[in-house]
């Protein structure tokens, strides 16, 4: 059985809906941006991403609020939300992911334990909803683990707009 | 007997002299930013990255020219080289790396075949070299070739500023 990957299924819905997609990414650091980008013919849903890896360059990027940084946290739905939203503002997509995360094995606490990682979504309708999930595993799994949400967040909500 | 890989001895070299890397990645499309912040406290020699996958995402993110890309075209050393230079001068990084290049299955021509690649490394002491790389396979090959070479040339680079 062929099965058809998460980045191709995406690079399906957004060519079909002539849609570009975008990314803002903390903890993924392009791995989102580098998953859609392994489909040939990419340049067609794809045009930019932001990888905002310090709060200076999720301000300077994207411009989230230094006040929502302050009161939330870089993981928090707040930011995720500025972010997502910065990335469309600053690129020619209709559609976000943003995330932030901590993949670990450092800076974990115990409100954000370490595999505890925000997303939000974003679309140039209005839309933008975001969740927080936490991963098990090490460095590398949580990270593979945001990478899928991210990519099956994008495409289930261009599912919805079919 | 444990080898260190590629991005940990980067990391320890950027670590050691207490640079920040930044990367302007086209055809990689993250892949070279996804590598350095695979390594755990990557924060400490990472700031952000630019992915520039379109020209307009190139002129407004970088400050690449638009009659160097309608002279040279996007895949040409003159463009990596604005764009590396472009990535220093929007981040607090003082080491970057740039690549565009054509990963194929499309997109080759006579002069320029798929697995062209040019890559150009900037410094903040005014230094910058380009090279063009001709890969060979398909592909996640030449993107996989085009990753290991920009993170190589980074870590020379520092080798010789020890």
């Amino acid at each position: 059985m062929v099965t058809t990957s998460l980045p191709a299924r995406l690079g399906q819905a957004l060519k079909s809906k002539q849609w570009l997609a975008t990314t803002a990414e903390s903890c993924t650091g392009g791995g989102v941006s580098a998953a859609i980008t392994d489909i040939a013919g990419s340049s067609a849903w794809f045009d930019r991403a932001f990888i905002t890896y310090s709060n200076a360059a999720k301000q300077e990027m994207l411009g989230v609020q230094p006040d929502t940084l302050a009161q939330y946290g870089a993981v928090s739905e707040p930011v995720v939300q500025e972010m997502a939203k910065g990335a469309l503002a600053h690129s020619l997509a209709s559609i976000s992911v943003a995330i932030s995360g901590i993949a670990g094995p450092d800076g974990g606490t115990p409100d954000k334990p370490v595999g505890t990682v925000c997303f939000a979504w974003a679309d140039s309708t209005g839309w933008l909803v975001a969740e927080t999930c936490h991963f098990h595993g090490d460095r590398q799994a949580v990270r593979v683990q945001a990478v899928d949400r991210a990519l099956q967040g994008l495409l289930d909500r261009l599912n919805t707009l079919q």
